[in-house]
Formats: structure tokens, C-alpha cells, sequence
């Protein structure tokens, strides 16, 4: 039953049924639209269509959904084995993982990819007891690149951002090549230790189960260090230019770890859920235009809407560090949903 | 320069520098994220970083920005060989149309792919005389996909907007199989006449240089039929279901062409731009109940942000009946910022 507003109240306009239906019916509409992943609508959980593969370490990761593509999207050949869909911005629970992390075993370990919040953290360590158990060898690895606050609402220490959809791929790269369940997750490891991520917002995201929106943010007003559920975050000031954003942003990375040297870095420019690709090929400019001031090599780039907040408008900027191993695992053949390159 | 609002005057929050800049800066953004093109920031022109390919028919389009991917995104192996990108909602130029015809003519020919919008079909037609004044031979092809309205703000008969997609790459693909100028040509009239397309908005966009909505939308309510420029639709309807909108796009559809039997369709969820995935793929399930009531059998699908409207929420449905060809052709490899497949 579609809920009609009353009056005065300002309406929330989603494509929608029940805001309680939304997350098992975009799956369904997954499954329909992705014959080549096999997607457990009861568990809630994307799986590779051809899941576990023999000998290869399977990789799970998960969290609440709103932030598509991330995770669901990035399953298949080269990157995930298997994500679990939580409520909107809400953790998935032990059993989804568990039933994930089996789905995927195929006889060399499963690393669990998780971000640092802390429901996901929590039940991630219960279902890696839980696989334990059943004798599956398990590994984790948790993202915190955020430089933007130390602890938040939903953290203790940094938020797991934009560093998740690169430590997917370069992991999944390395688990491809047969690497075994120690050195994939070494890997996973020097990718986190080697980005860091700051985002902002020009508008607050609608979570459809609340319907109105998580904050408010005047019109003349932006948030600089916000997360990816609309947390809070560094601080508000005026409106201001791409220019000055990209500064905002890219200064408290660049702060935070030395990006000079080496192979350069992989520059990511996500898009936050409702910003023109247009408005992120611009950012990408900014964003360059600093780096190089600074002595920082672009190596490699992604620009686009990959680690998402709902209907939010606004961005985020991350670096990573590369080495020769981490740039040969990026390039290499990567087939799914949200990201698909040489193959 | 920033422009700050008045106050008590909305503002308008987009990352960008001057609006009137956006365009060449986000070109200039995009030239370095994707080294494997070749980008004319003169002429506002994207190429094929190999342009011309020899013995190909080169395929051109352009338009409008602020439909992004479309068209500089689906540049590259298997789909355009060049995009000439307007000013927001504003067509291409002739001499830019020109200069992209002469850098694609591979000595085979160069196809011209037209939305129908005046301003746009003026000036390719301007551009295909000056072409054949160069001894170029050039074809044309006019998508008018739209079956909301028949003539609009913008356009004597129906507007072209989600058929222009899919005919870039079947036509695409087309070319890469060596298929002749007039081979290609017909493909591509082919696809045009067996797509028809709807879009409905929940939201109205913002252009950059006009600072305010380009409608108002009552928060109550959601417009049917409606543009990719935010053209007017054929109604106002109060806020509905999922389901209800699916039915309001996939129904005006199914009356215009019979989509039943043959090798099914390909059917094509669009986001407007700022239109979460996760919505998208919960509209996908509707429709595909839709059609599977219909007796349509759905044998592709593509769910995603392909031309957008800048930020406005909302999203577009096309079917496209196909033939074993258009499937085959479909399938073939591409490799473009926009859409990347089996390469």
C-alpha cells in the first residue's frame, strides 16, 4: 500500500512500494536483471553465479544497503565471491554472513571485507566464529580510510569509505591469481593502509523507512567530512566553489599520508548518489590540478557513483598509494555489475 | 569567481566553478581520466583515441551536455567514434559536427546519430552538407523513441531519448563487423523503429546557468511523459507506487507497438540522474512483471544512469523488440567509459 502524504507535510518521492519492501524487491529486480549472479532472495545475498570456485579464496564483504553499487554490484569474476544486502544503512546479521561465507568457501579460506562501522564489525566477528566452527578458514580485513573525523556516531575510529570499492577489486584481483587466504589478505591490508577518503555533502539523503530527510542543510550551506549515512561531519561552511571543495577535501588527505613517490597514486572521485557525472568529471579536474601542485602522480583513476548515500548530493575524493603490485592487480580483468574492465 | 546567492533566494549547491565554464572544465576532467580517448577541448569534441579506424564507418553523435554518460561516455571500440558535446541542453554547433565527421572518415563513410530535437537536427544537417562539400559521405539517422508526447517544446514529432542508447551500440557494433555505410545505416533505422521509450520525473533538474528548477513539482505530485530537458510531460499525477509508475510507462509502450513474440526485448530501466540504483532495480522487477503479464519476454536488460537529465529524480523506460541480429550485435564487445562489455 503506497502511503499518501498528509498535507503540509512535505511529501518523500521515491520510485518505491512499501519502504519496507525496498531492499528484497531491488534484489528481486537484481536477480532479473543479472541472470549471471545467483542471488539468494531469502538470505538477502548476491553470490557469483558459478560460487564457490574450487581452490580460489572466496571474498564476502556487506553492510547496509543505500550505497549501490557497493556491494552487491561489485560480484563476479575479479572482484567479490558473494554480498550480503542489509536493511537500508543497517548492518546485515551474523546468519546472512555465515550462509555467505559457506556459499563461497571453496577450500582455501574466505576473507571478510568489512567497513568500519560498528554493527558491521560486530557481526562479522560473529559469523567468523560461527564459520570457525564449521571449519572454514576465515580472515578479515576492516577499511577506515575516512580522514574527516576520528570516531562517529556509528564508529569507533575512522569510517570504512571509498577505500572499500578499490580493496575489493585489488584483492579480488590478487584471490584470482591463486594467491592463498594470508596473502590476499595481506593485500587487502597495504591497500587500506594506503588510501585515505574525505567526502562532503550539498544535500542530505532521504532514508525511505524515515521519510523525511537525516539532516538539515541550509541552502547556502555545505557539509565537509560528512559520511556515508549522513553522519556528521568536520564542519558546515557557505556555499562554495568546485575549486575550494576539491581543496577541502584533498588537503586533510594529503595531510594525513605522504602520496609523493612511488608508482603514484589511483585518484577516485565517487559520486554520492545524486551528482551529474558531469559535476565529477569537473571534480576530477580540481582534484588533479591539486595533486599535481603537490608533487602527486595520478596514475590511475576512477570517476563516477560507486560507494553511495541514497539520493545524496555531494562527492568524495580517494587516494591510494600504489605500488607495482597493487597497479597490476587494479589493471587486471574485473566482470561485474558495477565494475567491468578487460575482459 | 563564486556566485553567492541572495539571500532568501534558494540556492542553487553543484560543484562546479562558473556555470558558464562547466562544460569545458568537465571535458577537460574527463580528457584526464581516460587517456585512451582523445579529447579536442577546442571544438568540445571526444574521440576515439584511434580515430580514424581505417575502412570503419565512423559513427558520430553529440548534443546537449547534461545527459551524461550520453553521448561522450559511450565513445571508444564498439560504439561512437566521436561525441560533440553542447552547452547544457543545447545542441552542438555545425562546425564542431563537421570537425568530428572529418576526424572519424576512415574512408568508409560516417554515420550521423540524431535526437530529434530542431536545434540538433538543423545542425547535423548543416554539418552533413558541409561534410559532402568535403567529399565525405555521410548517412543519417534521427532516433524519435518518445511516445509521451507528439510534438514538444523542442521537437516537430517525437523526441529521441532512451532508443538513442541502444542504437549507439548495435550500431556500434555493426560498423566493427565491416558492415557498409548503408549496412549500418539500416541497422541503426531498424533499432530506432522497434524501440519506444517513456520517462516520468519526480523532481525537476537544475541547469547551472539558469540557477533555479526548470519546473515546479508539488511535492505531492510527479510528472508522466516528461523530456530529458525537463520539456513538459502529458500529466500530473499525485505521488504513486512503484508499481502504479510502472504501469503509467510501460503501458503507453505496449499501445504503440506490438513487443510480443520474435526474439523477445531488450528492456532498458534509465535513471534521470539522480534517481538511487537501488530504486532503479526495484522499478526493473515491475517492469518485468509487466511485461511477463503482457506476454513480452524480456531476453536483455540494461538498469542504469545512461542519459540522464542532470539532477532530476526519475527514471525512463525503453523496450526494444529485437531479431536474432540486433541480439547478436547487442552481445558484441564494447569498451567505452559508459558501458564496457565482453572486451
Amino acid at each position: 500500500m503506497h502511503h499518501r502524504p498528509l498535507p503540509m507535510e512535505p511529501a518523500m518521492k521515491k520510485l518505491i512500494n512499501d519502504a519496507a519492501d525496498l531492499v528484497p524487491e531491488a534484489l528481486r529486480g537484481m536477480a532479473l536483471a543479472h541472470p549471471e549472479l545467483r542471488i539468494d532472495l531469502q538470505n538477502r545475498i548476491v553470490f557469483r553465479g558459478d560460487a564457490p570456485v574450487r581452490g580460489k579464496v572466496g571474498l564476502i564483504s556487506g553492510g547496509g544497503s543505500g550505497h549501490e553499487p557497493l556491494h552487491g554490484g561489485f560480484v563476479g569474476p575479479g572482484m567479490l565471491d558473494a554480498a550480503c544486502a542489509g536493511e537500508v544503512f543497517t548492518s546485515p546479521v551474523p546468519d546472512q554472513m555465515l550462509e555467505a561465507t559457506r556459499g563461497v568457501d571453496g577450500g582455501a579460506g574466505v576473507l571478510h571485507i568489512v567497513k568500519n562501522y560498528t554493527g558491521d564489525v560486530m557481526n562479522f566477528e560473529m559469523a567468523a566464529e560461527l564459520a570457525a566452527a564449521d571449519d572454514i578458514e576465515v580472515a578479515s580485513v576492516v577499511t577506515d580510510d575516512d580522514v574527516a573525523v576520528q570516531d562517529s556516531l556509528y564508529t569507533a575510529g575512522r569510517r570504512g569509505v571509498g577505500v572499500t570499492v578499490l580493496l575489493e577489486k585489488i584483492a579480488g584481483a590478487a584471490a584470482d591469481e591463486g594467491r592463498n587466504l594470508s596473502g590476499v589478505t595481506e593485500i587487502a591490508q597495504r591497500v587500506n593502509a594506503s588510501g585515505r577518503s574525505m567526502g562532503m555533502a550539498l544535500t542530505s539523503c532521504t532514508v525511505p523507512a524515515a521519510g523525511r530527510p537525516t539532516f538539515d542543510l541550509p541552502d547556502d550551506q555545505i557539509e565537509v567530512g560528512i559520511g556515508i549515512h549522513g553522519e556528521p561531519g568536520r564542519r558546515r561552511v557557505p556555499a562554495a566553489s568546485a575549486r575550494e571543495v576539491a581543496e577541502m577535501l584533498v588537503e586533510p588527505i594529503l595531510a594525513d599520508l605522504d602520496f609523493t613517490g612511488g608508482d603514484g597514486v589511483l585518484a577516485f572521485v565517487n559520486g554520492m548518489g545524486a551528482t551529474p557525472l558531469l559535476e565529477l568529471y569537473l571534480m576530477f579536474a580540481e582534484v588533479s590540478g591539486i595533486l599535481e601542485k603537490s608533487g602527486v602522480r595520478v596514475a590511475r583513476s576512477l570517476v563516477g557513483s560507486y560507494i553511495t548515500s541514497l539520493d545524496m548530493a555531494g562527492c568524495s575524493v580517494t587516494l591510494l598509494k600504489l605500488d607495482d603490485e597493487l597497479l597490476r592487480l587494479w589493471d587486471a580483468p574485473v566482470n561485474t555489475p558495477g565494475l567491468r574492465r578487460g575482459v
